[in-house]
């Protein structure tokens, strides 16, 4: 994960419940991140989010998160470093499967909601992400300045630093993570990118300038005009990836 | 799978509630069949069984059932054959898991309860199971003369037929499901074992002679009195495997 | 339940998910039917609803289902008598509770997908759901010529026979259930709705004229043109309301 | 609830998972707490449980949990209040249906696990517990000197503070909740009880003497030795009852 990437949370579906326009979505990433079962998703899903990455030439990586499919993985729950190890490991290896079918290799392991969010709080979640990645040789997208990237310095764990293209940062240079995604102009997103990717900063919510990292992008496919979004970023970073 | 083994269901715990001896039957079985989170066992519960299983050398397979924890996947339940696919390819990549983090090979897939017996009655549902275990290049523990073994056949899937040293059969020669399994002495189960093994037949219960075959012997690990009747059929057929 | 209803499932989105437009068709309905946290549905839109029905000034009914929100409780699963009055007791009493928090009366029981066709078809189901219905003292919408409406006139269980506004009938009078609902233009709508009030009868898919029971007329909140079709079956009966 | 009462948790079995001698500790209670389906229990078991009851003229309570069946209800997750008000009505609501079955009369709400330790603590949740106690006129069982008698005594919801016969407390007279309950002897528990009783104290862990309330006394089902435990407690505060 040594190149610029563009990723998306994708197979957020559940049984007849839609979300997000995945497949409109994956001609402008190189990576999608798919639900697993525990915060969205299904097994039927799954597979037919796998299939789609597959026609479209994306790389696929696991996206586990909380089992709470009522608060989509966005309530925070207290987990020891062992409950986190084993459900993503069970996650990410159910996911596994569906590649396995595809003849696809999984690319990487990108925590969902309150998961990523307490594993850059908390070193114990931290570290039972890092003891599912080291078990299955897998990078992982994380955040930068957090618990998460100190704990895989430490287990020196590759990983790829994200910058929301479509939300917003507080004064410690870290996303707002909400319940619903506001929509944001393409073009106010294209201009963060390139100023995270070529400054390293970002202004945030009170208007300071604030540090961030950008090893990969992610985009959403479930905000509001995500597609017109999707396409300007792919546009103005294409050259780069 | 040549060889004559000896299998039994188990880390069918979930969170606090405990289900079986595992531990101490595992002395006397070759292979573990170990349940995925559907019917039953949880992430916790499925390492934990894992890492027995290693201590012990007893091959680990999985044992994928219907998404029905409250009955046990013992209630029959409508599913399609891209259904019954996906959700072996879950639960059997979610197991895999934890073998990858032992540094163990997944044996094979032993499908549970009511998913089990649809399959041996419904072609889609075993041509389902059958789909997953080619993906996944896997062996199937089953039951002969069946739906389930027409399909292997036909599609050239490895499988081992089991014989149940502690349940009753009914006049067609199949195994009869409980909710509860009721105990069984372990003098009579050798009884059985030996029968089945040597002359291919057991007695139904209303004393008719069928045929069976004993690819793979199952001993249960929640019977009252399992590890004695574990220890009995090993004992008396452990120069066979 | 003397005089003629108009009932809409509702209350089916979870979570983040959204389903069908409830509060645009809430003007034109008399009844709704809420869907309980099995096949659809958790407490924060329970509640949500109810609020929603009590501003439309809408009674409300519960619209219990099958534990399965993957398959939305339309996949069939074997269920014992005690099982289906277990599960609508508990998801019919949960739904009361929300009334209560408004001061409502529970108005009825419609089961929902897989259990009201289970019902129609298998007396212990049909017999599961009369005693979860006199226990609680409340009347149920069920279909006409039925395993259900002989239970329930066998135990005087009061009831209404609903006809699908949106759904096609098979040669024997009974609605055809999918997985996904077809859209049907209103005018269409309004002619089988006045045929099936007036001579008590449907066309079929191959065209043969099926008696048809009309106390309740069922809409839908998502199939497509929801909207529309409810208003124009709520104009064209509304005198008769 | 003016007089002493022994309340004890009940019916947190699951499907074929046996949990705690509930029927065997019956004749020592007044009052049951039985779980609702959400960090234990099933409507089946519910129901089952509510029959128990009945034969032995005890009195029944919810016992609402947070929706976590895997950490059977110990694990800490956020929720709003009005969250928090959804699912204790709708746990309630459930139950008090198998009451209505059998014409019996719901008795209090006692929240379980950390959704009672969080009510302690967090301001929101005992509100949310005071907005469904208020909605269908309830008293609780509750903690002495925490938010939650806090927001009780402001909202004059009526409660009872109890103390745990079988758990340590700590040195601000709270009592340590444990994933698994250690076994005590019975003399000690009653020895405990009587002081709590007469002197209103408690010795802490670190051997301090701390205030405790004792209007109700807990005892629980699953602890070894629970029923002579449970019995040396009722015969020794018989006469108060």
């Amino acid at each position: 994960m040594n190149k610029l990437t563009i990723n998306c949370d994708m197979g957020e579906a559940f049984g007849i419940y839609h979300l997000g326009d995945d497949e409109d979505v994956m001609p402008f990433v190189t990576h999608a991140n798919v639900a697993c079962g525990f915060h969205a998703s299904d097994p039927n899903v799954m597979w037919r989010t796998v299939r789609a990455a597959k026609r479209h030439g994306v790389k696929v990586g696991s996206h586990p998160g909380l089992p709470d499919r009522e608060g989509f993985g966005r309530r925070e729950m207290k987990l020891s470093r062992d409950e986190t190890a084993a459900l993503v490991l069970y996650q990410t290896g159910a996911l596994r499967a569906f590649l396995d079918a595809e003849g696809m290799q999984l690319s990487h392991i990108k925590p969902h909601g309150a998961l990523m969010g307490m594993a850059m709080k908390y070193a114990p979640v931290a570290e039972g992400i890092a003891d599912a990645a080291i078990a299955l040789g897998l990078p992982v997208i994380g955040c930068s300045d957090s618990e998460m990237t100190r704990v895989f310095d430490e287990r020196k764990i590759s990983y790829a630093c994200e910058f929301y293209s479509d939300l917003d940062y507080d004064d410690e240079g870290r996303q707002i993570i909400t319940m619903k995604h506001d929509p944001v102009a393409p073009e106010d997103a294209v201009e963060r990118v390139l100023r995270a990717l070529d400054e390293h900063t970002a202004k945030s919510i009170n208007g300071r300038t604030v540090k961030v990292a950008a090893d990969s992008i992610c985009v959403h496919s479930d905000t509001p005009g995500a597609v017109a979004l999707a396409k300007a970023v792919y546009d103005a970073v294409a050259d780069r990836l």
